[in-house]
């Protein structure tokens, strides 16, 4: 099934070194080869068609297809970006698996973050399939069907590292990574045309709080062997040096919790970092504290994480927040979530002072153990400032370490793994660019660096020594948006009704016609929300009332008995009169009923 | 006029060094006061009012008020929060000023960023008073007031540093400081109860580009007199150390172009830096290279600051963008506006592919010399990607230094000026605190370090040695909305209804009703904007239309007359139904004519 890679083939290649030479950037037709060899021995083909997960972080999904098989590797949501307004969530657009649901076998997972998983419920219920993950990444998944009442209805698999999937064609082998949740898994994926290693998100931890460090040694020998292509974790690829160990963050808790022996601790972190949580336990046992866990997501977590002894919580450690107020400060130790500063987290209903059972005191120190993600600095800011207005101490710097492989990481594996194609995944295109150039410096040739584009259908074909790479396509796609419980009701018009109307409010324009004269029985009324304060813009109202009228009656006049013409007279009038009046544009709503 | 500050007296006072003990925060009726002496002389009384600028980076104004005058230091505009939908700017809420204009002498300016003098065009067209500037800083004034068309109807009157404006028993002197635009200046204001600093926003640059570096022998020769307050940037109290002189930028400017001797060179930077333009002209000049300046807030400011020879431009190195094809790549530079990622900005618009005579092409390097401004980080990181996936190279590092003074500075100024209360101001609550940790390193009481809100009326009274200071009251300082042409037109009730709209979108319940007998004439009908895709949801909307029809026949059975009720009832129904249905809550309007 792998292919071996002759490193005298790969000589014979002409290395292009024009310094403005592209990436094998996707487009549609354009044709990126290897050399083709002079035997014509069919060999195999298969298609990588990431259908989320590259121009932004979240929503991870990557669909692996044979002449045989699909399966889909990861199934995760995104949340809603500033413009999709009202939106809950958005997950990824399967019309390619429903339409070859007779070939589609069932999703490997590599972890169990949300921009991994947290389609599935979603994407299970339209096409139920096996799911295989590791140990813990199947407990939260199947907490997450349990929520949306898939309970027992779907087949899920706990896999073990070293173990494979055997889908027919494609075999899923499962390897060892770290990441900034316990049990993560690369995924070696071997197909007709090679082996494909798909990273998921990783680091290299040498010295991992829970579990073995990342299998290294079996990433060198899927190498050896010949690998065709890795998608690799780019998210930190613009960040020189190697990764810190979890464990480093054990040494700074320390630190801090010597320093502030009088003060009870928060400390605020990712609710699924369950190591971080681990070494907060333990220096909170360390220093005779007990611990309070709060926010749902980390009970949630945690919970299952004990259930499986993938924490080790000291008997008597952990209490209830009920019974806080049983312990001075300096015995205590509150572990929240709430570090990137979402509203409605504990951390900020604390700082708030909307928490129930917390309230934050001159006493407090509270450390942020996270680092912002892009996009959330003004929250986090806004729930420091809180803290300080309550006299809490914050302390921000140095109790974070990244969940994902630095320049000199990626560099490594890409040395371990020698793949001929390198697909930089998993962040917006400036960093897979940056994880291109690390894998161009380790020696994959530059025309080789594939950067993908959400919905691409690479195909390789290989044919003895010879792989061939084109994109066949362009899928659609853009997502599902999740609004309540409806999926996919809200489209691009919808939003962009829902934008129109945040930027300036709606008038309603109401009249009533009779039926056969067309005359007018009452109205035109004027409705906004939105717009104007009405109480103090009762001229303004009134001035345009008249003029829709006047509009209204001319129509009339003239006999105008088409109320599509109407109602659009109606509309630019007044659009008219508005802009020349007040430079706003609001969305004008000309109703006509008739009697 | 000032009064000398006896350090022995200071001595004398209790210094609390209790651990959780608060800076002197501002709160409704809580007195902060130094020691009460013996003689009762009346010396004086000042309040110091900041209506804007304490909770955010912008709308910078500050009231100094005494018996008998108020002036306002600054008249910033800022720009609206994610939440403030479809408002342009916000400007300050003068009615103190207004209230008391007999008494208002005037505006003095520390700088001209918009958020210092973007309001003046505003407000001063609702109180007109003279403008006390420095050079560029009048410059700038007076292109923003052109442009309203308030074109010589504002006194507007140069300031030279060391000179004083006399208002009366107000006197306030300009004094030299570094920042990112030319021309910054503090503001030493001398009152009845003694002298207050205002630094302004500003750095320490030993070598600036343009100018002398900050006066710090006035700032310590007040000092040495005795300030009774200092309100001083906190923008980068949380950094430590120094900030770097602006020339040290011009050294990497040279070694980036030596280092693309064959590209052609795009930098983006802040409209208004004129010295980070004239180090990119030198750079460009010595190495050959053409200038082009694009965007047009950077075409006027340079064109302010060439006028007044604020700016030296070789004879020949500056060419319109229309000359650009007839030099080759790697002898041209563009400096270009959009560093900010701000969506109409010239570099956006050539990232985008949108700008109509500047095409990226893979020979451009772009330099990115400025920092994001917190918020601003996913505009930013969208033209980077954009800019990657035309092939350019973007340098994102070390190009920019702040032009606000971090820590050590601060440290500098507080040791230099030795103000017996410290004010910080010019950023968010995080910032000002970190402000006041300095000051108090500095030997600022703690409870000397006020940490004001917007709105707060601190008041100064003098007694002999004795300076007593509380908080009188807060005023609303909440900012006035600009929408269009609307100033102050729309409030909070209307933003919430554009929040609203912006979620789940409006539907609109229109009936009529026969005027005495109440019968229904026609309807009720429904008609949605933002909430689905009618199209894809015509069962829906017929089930909704079903259920109001039940309603309202209910109402009618019932001969419920009060047409509100019968509103009230249909908003209920209609909102219960959706609900349930589909989570949903959407603004729901009814209506209802007569006939």
């Amino acid at each position: 099934m792998e292919k071996k890679q002759s490193s005298d083939s790969r000589k014979e290649d002409s290395r292009s070194t024009g310094k403005n030479q592209s990436f094998g950037i996707a487009r549609f037709g354009t044709v990126e080869k290897t050399k083709k060899s002079e035997k014509d021995e069919y060999f195999g083909k298969v298609c990588v068609i990431p259908l989320g997960g590259l121009d932004q972080i979240g929503m991870n999904i990557t669909i692996i297809e044979t002449e045989k098989s699909l399966i889909a590797v990861d199934c995760g949501l995104s949340f809603p970006s500033d413009d999709m307004l009202g939106i809950d969530l958005v997950i990824p657009d399967i019309s390619y698996l429903q339409e070859r649901a007779s070939r589609f076998k069932g999703f490997v997972i590599t972890h169990g973050h949300e921009d991994h998983i947290g389609a599935l419920p979603y994407v299970l219920k339209m096409l139920n399939r096996p799911v295989y993950a590791t140990k813990l990444t199947i407990a939260l998944i199947k907490g997450k069907l349990a929520e949306a009442g898939l309970e027992n209805q779907v087949d899920t698999r706990i896999m073990q590292y070293g173990e494979y999937v055997d889908f027919g064609d494609i075999k899923v082998e499962f390897v060892k990574t770290n990441h900034s949740i316990q049990d993560a898994a690369a995924l070696a994926i071997h197909t007709p045309a090679g082996v494909i290693i798909h990273t998921g998100d990783f680091k290299v931890d040498y010295t991992p709080v829970f579990g073995d460090p990342i299998d290294l040694q079996r990433f060198a020998e899927l190498g050896k062997k010949g690998v065709l292509a890795m998608l690799s974790d780019s998210t930190n690829a613009t960040k020189p040096g190697f990764t810190m160990s979890e464990r480093s963050v054990g040494r700074t808790f320390d630190l801090i919790f010597a320093e502030h022996k009088d003060n009870r601790i928060i400390v605020a972190t990712f609710a699924s970092n369950v190591d971080r949580v681990q070494q907060i336990i333990n220096t909170a046992a360390k220093y005779g504290r007990k611990v309070v866990v709060e926010g749902r997501s980390m009970v949630n977590v945690i919970q299952v994480a004990s259930e499986l002894s993938y924490i080790d919580i000291p008997e008597g450690t952990l209490i209830d927040v009920d019974e806080l107020k049983n312990y001075p400060d300096e015995k205590t130790v509150l572990i929240t979530t709430g570090s990137q500063g979402e509203s409605m987290a504990a951390l900020s209903r604390m700082a708030g002072g909307q928490h129930r059972k917390v309230h934050i005191h001159p006493n407090d120190v509270v450390v942020m153990s996270s680092h912002p993600i892009p996009g959330n600095e003004k929250a986090v800011a806004k729930v420091i400032n809180e803290l300080y207005m309550q006299h809490a101490q914050v302390i921000v710097e140095d109790t974070h370490v990244s969940g994902h492989a630095c320049a000199e990481d990626l560099k490594l594996l890409y040395s371990l793994v020698k793949p001929r194609f390198a697909i930089p995944v998993h962040g917006e295109y400036y960093y897979r660019h940056a994880g291109a150039l690390l894998a161009e410096s380790t020696g994959v040739y530059k025309e080789n660096c594939l950067l993908l584009e959400n919905g691409d259908v690479l195909v390789f074909t290989a044919n003895g020594e010879d792989v061939h790479a084109e994109i066949r396509e362009r899928l659609n796609a853009g997502g599902i948006f999740v609004d309540g419980l409806g999926v996919g009701d809200v489209g691009n018009i919808v939003l962009r009704d829902r934008q129109n109307l945040s930027q300036n409010g709606i008038i309603v324009v109401v009249l009533t016609l009779e039926r056969y004269s067309g005359h007018l029985l009452a109205g035109p009324d004027l409705i906004s929300r939105g717009f104007v304060y009405v109480r103090e813009s009762e001229d303004l109202m009134e001035e345009a009332r008249v003029h829709v009228q006047n509009a209204v009656d001319d129509c009339l006049v003239r006999h105008v008995n088409d109320w599509g013409k109407i109602k659009n007279i109606i509309k630019d009038s007044l659009s008219d009169f508005l802009w020349k009046k007040m430079k706003r544009n609001p969305v004008i709503l000309p109703v006509i009923m008739e009697v």
